[in-house]
């Protein structure tokens, strides 16, 4: 049979990849590592070459990326995120911060451009979820306290890296780092992640348990893929990465009820994906390249193991945990490997890196993979070690800290009132954050639809009015809900605000007032609010006044109904995310 | 990002894939069906065409056929074609060679060169392994006894499709159908099948279960997919087809006892390429083209229709089973599919036939696949109506056809030196084309090493003195079994055959003489076989001579252990073979 090359290189590597799972497996080092090695072995840059076209097999490891991002977004999931804790998630923003900063450090230092030393500092500053849980799996430590930090602080990376990996395709796009743009991209990527996740949660859990209902795998497993694959497509064509596609996806299809059944339908997917994908970076790498290189891989692999384990471990004991605990999580994170490769692969496809970027990042990752068992193993005796040498004066020091953190807790009345004040400022952001989009989306309709309006014999100021109207209409049970929600927080406030014992008999009135104050202010800000995001599409003053009176009027007549819609749409997200799925948390 | 044509593409199929899952199972329609049609939508041939370039998914689509036949192999098993029994068997013979024989009648009928015609014989003659099944399990008829049979003809129709890949491949590049050469072809097709199926048999379900044991989902699939891989590459290494390597693989893997396991790994895989192999069907049919050739393809569809239900049933009949039964197993083989378009792929990139014969074919398999869940549904009025459509003297004659059947089977004592019997036979067919194997090795080796010798300093005489020795003295185990079974066969003819009351009180001694002949005479045709083998690389008769003689005296004194080294090997063999697999029989 002829033409077959592409189905020969992809058995060669496969062939190979399956060898390489047994004796890495059989030796107990990470496969992962395995996989590069053999890449490098049968790749293009070696003696006795096997694979013809290392450029096919790349293109379809970038299913890899996807299949990776997607089973991530499927482990994932808010209620995770919401676990986590706020305490661990300012840890992660800190010490990828602090390990960007690093990297990019590193690379002034080196003498390297500007774009190759941010590139570095993104490379090194993202630790490896395969690499990490894959050790907490071989150590059998999935279930030890560490563990459970190790994933919360992933859990935080693999949000970081998103908000990264849609900063450096736009910084390399713009081809320098601008505040204002940053701050707009950022922005834009929160819209879209905001709204996609909202509109999804509604729309694709039912749909993904009405599949599942079948009781057909295929129908499921396929159907699943497309959502998959779909939110990719949409996310490339809004200007994002198909990475944040396949990981929304994944975090929305968590929250149906046969996540169990889809997350074992796609693990192997991404098991064959992921071993192509580790087996074509090995193909990337000319092993003269890595030679070259062979110093300062080997610094930053230094730094980036240490650097990681200490800026872990610190944080994790400044936000309440033992010494013991956060040394084990810092070890635990103190490697990088997926995201650093679809990191550097993005600089390369942009062509804003240099050619050695890639081997650097992929010797760094290599030695940090290799030591990460070993890294986890000597966990026990580092601490035991820092214990004996750390002075007595300082350990005194850290347990009295321990203890003061412990009292700071709210506990009992106060915990519930922080957790109902919290709720609310949410459904409040969340509110608001969705009438945002509606005037951008009215905004970006205004901008892009000309010919289309005026095919329809409508003028500039007819279609203002149109556009801003259909806004605010669309608005209104979301103006209305934060409206009602800021009355509950001011009622809350003046109830905890005020107590009886300072205010005395006044204590109603006051309450009364302040109740009053915070919805009214609320109404003002929320006006202000809509007129600036007016702005960009404001129809002359006249015009836009009399609407603001017939959609005050109009929300006034309608609030009953409003409501009633608010609250069911709420209801039926709630009811998405509140789920009791049995195997929901399958977090295998 | 840039440079995700490819990714792109691929997720738009995916996505349409998805939706069409959905639609189809939801209209209780046969999902293949669904697949094809999406593909001609989105194809390049349709106005608003999605997809790019289809030559990239048609490449990853022909990952579907290998993994497709892997999954085949999975469900195949060498215990499932011993349960299928020889009459079914024949039946597929029967059934297959008639519609091919119909098939080019039809071609030459509609004046279509030779090749076309060929081909369209080789395309109805299979039917659709996945849609039949897919309609039984729809239908909830799983577990009736019709469908094993259906089940039983489709793992007959596995083994011709092989043969038939072969042969067509052959015929395509060798340009005619030459008897002679055909042979010679289904002589090598005959000896890889049973070398590679031994050879796997003793190392790879170890291998499987050794791995297995690791209890990790990741290494298990990779290394199937490894082994799976490896086989097509050596298929092709070999001259045969990709589909023969991967349906081998799967059907030695099936004999591991982690089979269950390995076949839930892989059928997502499956399932994934199989919906990208169908659209990449549909993605290449131009529609209008298919319009032009609607009057053929129609024909041909209701042909493979009536001819595979008549031809099924009458031989399902004709081996023994009642009317109804035979009817219902005819209409759910009434159906072209996967091989189909395997074939159609085939002629296609070899350049040997029309390109009308694609769309014909996809043509005739959607009729037929659509066609498939209303024939399974009315099969049960159609046997009423034939029933009452039937003389009174023609059913008369059926039933008692059926009597005359069921008394004709073996009972008791007689069945069990029957079974006794045919396993002999079995073991003698076994070992001696295994001896037949070592000397086809030995004239390969012979024919493809000069060099090789020559620099060793070896002369011609001794090179093939050398080799056929090493060949006799492999063949040694071989050839004592051989013997002993000869032995045992010879004691249980003489058993059976010379009854006490014939014989009277010459019956030991008639026995014995009956006994000896029997191996005497096989030790004679081996003697023959062996020299006739050796010809190819017969050395000078006088050293051929002492080595023969060298070999009778080696096998005497060696015999305790070469008998011993046999038994090891064999029941290596048996255990694999008959290994109580809880999940062995996972057949879904």
């Amino acid at each position: 049979m002829h033409e077959i090359g592409f189905i020969r290189d992809l058995a060669v590597v496969m062939l190979v990849a399956g060898a390489t799972t047994i004796l890495f497996q059989r030796l107990r080092q990470p496969v992962l590592l395995g996989y590069i090695l053999a890449g490098v072995l049968i790749g293009p840059h070696t003696p006795g070459m096997l694979v013809d076209d290392p450029r096919a097999i790349d293109d379809i490891s970038n299913l890899g990326v996807v299949l990776l991002m997607f089973t991530l977004g499927l482990e994932f999931s808010v209620r995770k995120l919401r676990e986590v804790g706020i305490g661990v998630l300012a840890v992660a923003v800190g010490e990828v911060g602090l390990m960007l900063w690093i990297g990019v450090g590193i690379g002034g230092l080196l003498g390297w451009k500007g774009m190759d030393a941010l590139f570095l500092g993104a490379i090194i500053s993202l630790s490896s979820t395969m690499v990490a849980t894959r050790t907490l799996a071989e150590g059998g430590q999935r279930h030890q306290p560490f563990a459970q930090l190790v994933v919360g602080l992933l859990v935080a990376e693999d949000l970081l890296a998103i908000v990264m990996l849609t900063l450096l395709t736009a910084v390399a796009i713009g081809g320098s780092v601008q505040a204002e743009a940053a701050f707009t991209l950022i922005g834009h990527l929160g819209l879209f992640v905001v709204v996609g996740m909202i509109l999804g949660l509604l729309l694709l859990p039912r749909l993904v348990d009405y599949v599942a209902g079948f009781d057909r795998d295929e129908t499921l497993l396929v159907s699943v893929l497309g959502i998959c694959f779909g939110a990719s497509l949409l996310a490339v064509w809004m200007g994002f990465s198909v990475a944040l596609g396949a990981f929304l996806a994944g975090a929305v299809v968590a929250e149906s009820r046969s996540v169990g059944r889809v997350l074992k339908l796609v693990e192997p997917l991404r098991d064959m994906f992921a071993a192509l994908f580790f087996v074509a970076i090995g193909l990337k790498i000319d092993p003269a390249m890595l030679l070259q290189y062979i110093v300062p891989a080997l610094l930053i692999a230094a730094v980036v193991i240490v650097g990681k384990t200490l800026a872990c471990s610190v944080g994790i004991f400044v936000v309440g945990h033992d010494a013991r605990t956060s040394l084990r999580s810092g070890l635990g994170m103190a490697q990088i490997g997926e995201f650093s490769f679809v990191i550097a692969t993005l600089g390369l496809s942009l062509g804003v890196i240099s050619d050695f970027i890639y081997p650097i990042a992929v010797a760094v990752s290599v030695v940090c993979m290799a030591a990460s068992p070993y890294l986890n193993r000597s966990a026990d005796g580092l601490a035991n070690g820092l214990r004996r040498a750390t002075p007595r004066s300082l350990r005194l020091l850290a347990t009295s800290y321990s203890g003061w953190l412990e009292n700071l807790k709210p506990v009992n009345e106060n915990a519930a009132i922080a957790a109902i004040f919290r709720r609310l400022l949410w459904h409040i952001a969340i509110n608001v954050l969705l009438v945002v989009t509606l005037f951008v989306m009215g905004a970006y309709v205004n901008a892009h639809s000309w010919g289309w309006f005026s095919t329809l014999g409508i003028g500039r100021d007819l279609r203002h009015t149109l556009i801003w109207a259909s806004a605010l209409f669309l608005s209104l049970p979301m103006l209305i809900a934060v409206y009602r929600k800021a009355e509950a927080l001011g009622m809350l406030l003046a109830e905890i605000g005020i107590r009886e014992r300072f205010a005395g008999s006044y204590t109603w009135a006051i309450r009364n007032v302040l109740a009053r104050t915070i919805p009214l202010a609320t109404l003002l800000v929320l006006a202000l609010l809509v007129s600036a995001l007016g702005s960009a599409i404001l129809p002359p003053r006249g015009i836009a006044l009399s609407l603001l009176v017939v959609g005050v009027v109009l929300a006034v007549v309608l609030w009953r109904g409003l409501v009633k819609m608010h609250a069911r749409l709420q209801a039926a997200l709630k009811e998405t995310l509140n789920k009791p799925g049995p195997s929901a948390d399958g977090s295998d």
